[in-house]
This record gives structure tokens, sequence and C-alpha cells, in this order.
């Protein structure tokens, strides 16, 4: 079973997006087990202290080295961490293919950072992965870790309700980007659902969601079609 | 005053993250609304049914079109919205800019998707953005709205305890990354803070400073360095 464990200044606000939806359904299914860990709990400051000013002035805190220390390195003297995970932009982009790599692992670590940054004697001694989700300055690591978390956690056999629902998706087939969906009803406000989707013709169906996918992909994203059609 | 209005289908899994930090701290000091909506209260099924399945077959299940609509419309009878914003992998990149502009806004609507999608026929009557958080499928479009909300309301007027502090971050100053940034002690398990962070003298950490973020930038954003060096 995969093990998540999350560091937090904030372990409060890690709450309800963990126990909602498919990653707290996940975790109810025992397909992983995350634990949050406060930073506070390792404080050995009187007041339990977790940030203090930069070094050379200017404005905002900075984790301090101390506590992350002593909570990466208890977790490390239980088990084996594969990567110990800290979000920043500039870091790697995350994309689906660093989600797939990520969910056949068995011990992931992330560390959350103040928007202001953590001390980089940390970085320098325990980071294995730096990822970014945009560039885009954020209050903390929080929500890029609980969306790494989302995207490895539905990958999991059995975390979706049907199974081969992940392997649709964009980014995992072919590459391209999904095509306009439906449901019902057929007819809303005038609007109707195109014919071929109601036609029960499967292989028409399938030709039009991938002519839909690539015309999307060629219109929003050049990049990935012209990839996609190099690869033909 | 800066109101959000959030439409998801799992609205619990909203609650943390808009109740704590810098975000739960600006609509306490009144400089943000943020109001929640749950889809399910506007369904006129007789089971508050919400999604269905797709049609033309396949796995996954996508939102239909009347709770959306009714709920749109009636937040659209209260006030003039200045964008209504939906996440998808293939959007237009969140970045620093959007983030920028929208935090100038007067009222923005974030509609979250389900996984599998959201009947076409919302998104052609309402939506005017699309924004992606990655190249990556997440369980819905809450963790998405979460990010963007965080990254838009940080930028308030007041809602960083420091006011310069958004103003030096990565991404703001000169589209620079930031360098690596230290706090005390000056010495941790034999690891020294850079002397010159701890001289005192301010011209000389101005200069490391830059100096550390043009390094890190070319390392691991050439394409940002590159624009930087051809805007000099």
């Amino acid at each position: 079973m995969l093990r998540i464990d999350i560091i937090s200044a904030v372990p409060q606000l890690l709450e309800s997006p963990l126990q909602h939806s498919i990653v707290g359904n996940a975790q109810e299914k025992e397909l992983v087990e995350i634990q949050v860990h406060d930073l506070r709990d390792y404080s050995e400051d009187n007041h339990n202290k977790v940030d203090d000013y930069p070094y050379g002035g200017g404005p905002g805190m900075v984790l301090t080295p101390q506590p992350i220390f002593s909570c990466i390195e208890e977790l490390q003297s239980k088990r084996e961490y594969d990567e110990i995970i800290f979000t920043a932009p500039g870091g790697e982009p995350f994309e689906q293919e660093s989600a797939n790599k990520l969910s056949i692992k068995k011990n992931l670590m992330f560390l959350c950072g103040h928007y202001k940054g953590v001390d980089q004697r940390v970085i320098d001694s325990f980071i294995t992965k730096t990822y970014s989700i945009g560039d885009v300055v954020l209050s903390g690591g929080e929500l890029p870790a609980l969306t790494m978390v989302d995207a490895i956690v539905r990958l999991l056999p059995g975390a979706l309700g049907d199974a081969a629902s992940a392997l649709t998706d964009s980014f995992q087939n072919e590459q391209l980007l999904e095509g306009p969906v439906y449901t019902r009803p057929a007819e809303f406000r005038g609007m109707e659902v195109p014919k071929v989707l109601r036609s029960g013709d499967h292989q028409k169906v399938k030709e039009w969601r991938f002519e839909q996918s690539l015309e999307r992909t060629k219109q929003v994203r050049p990049d990935i079609y012209k990839k996609f059609r190099n690869e033909q």
C-alpha cells in the first residue's frame, strides 16, 4: 500500500480535501495511507515557533531548519522514502507522467513550504524532487501538495469507481486532450446533444471522439498536437 | 470588495483551505467575500442528482446541465460577473499575470468540474475563461479553483501581513525566480548561512540576491532567463 506523509505548518488547511471524494474513499478502501504532520509538534522552541525572519532582511517569514529536520529524520528512521518532494514556482512542471511515476512508489513525503520559502539548508539536505503546478505564487505548498496527491491517488488500482476511467482521461490516451462530453437530457433549452453520440454506433462514436480530441488539441494546445502528429 | 462564488458538487472538499491561512484571514478582514454553492441544492431531480452517464458510452460521470444552469442564472440575477471560470486540462495556463488581472475584478465565479467533465452546453453557454494548472488529470476542479483563489486573494491589498511581500515574490519582480532564502540559526549542523546575508550591507545583499535569482532562473527555467535577457 502506498504511504504518503505530508509535512505542513498549516495542517488544518489539508483536512477537508483529504477527507472527501476520491482521495477520501481511497483511504477508506485502504489503497493509500496518508499522514499529516504538524511542524509545530517538532519545534524545540519554547513557543513552538516554526518560522523566522529572513537573513539579509526583506518581507515574509521563512521556515526554520530545526523542526523540519526533526520531522523528516523521525520519518526516515521508520521507513525509506522513494521521494521527498517540495513544491516551488520554478520547479519541474508536475505533469501526468510525474503522477504516473509516483503512483507506483511505496513511500512518498511532501514538504509544504511557506510562500516566502524554506531555509535552503532543508532543501539541500533532503529534497529529491521540486515540482511546480504553474508560474504563480501561492500562500504555501499545501494546495500544490494536495493537487499532486489527488493526481497520484486516483491512479491507484481501485481508486476510481470504474477501473477503465483513468485510462481514457486527457493525457493518458495518446496524449490528446479530451473533446466535449454530454449527458442527459438530449435536448436542453434548445441545445441538442450531437446525434452521433445518441446513435448507438460505437465505431462512429469512437471516430467522432477522436476527431473532436484532435480538433480541440489543435486549437488550444498546438504544442501537444504537433508532438502527437510527429509520433504517428 | 472582491466577491468570489464557487460552484461545486463536492462543496465539503472546499472547506478547510478557505478557512485558514491567508485566504481565511482575508475573509475575516473583509477584503474578500467567498460563497460556496452546493450543486445538489439546485437539482430539480427527485434524488438531487447532479451527474449522469455520458452520451456515447464510456466510463465516468458527467455533470448535468440543469443544476448548473439554475445555479449560475440565480447568481447572475443578483450581480454581474466579470469572469465565469472553469478549469480543465488543456485550458489556458494559470500564471501570475492571470492572478494579477483577476485580483482587480469585482465579481468572479468558479465552476468546479467533475474529473470526467461537464456537459458541453454549460461550457458553451456561460464559461468566459478556462484555466489549467498543469497537464495532469485531477478528481475535479476544486483544487485548481482553490489554487487560483489563493493566488488571487493574497494579492488583495492588506491580505499579506507585510504589504511589500507580494511584490518581491517570484514572477512579480522582474520575472525571475527567487534565489535561496535562509533564516536563523546562522549555523545549523555545520551548514552556514552565506556571510553576505549576515553582513548588514544592504547593497551587497541586493546584488547577491539578484545574482542568485539570475543563476537559479538560468539553471531551472532557461525559457524565463532568455526572456529576461531579451528585455534588458
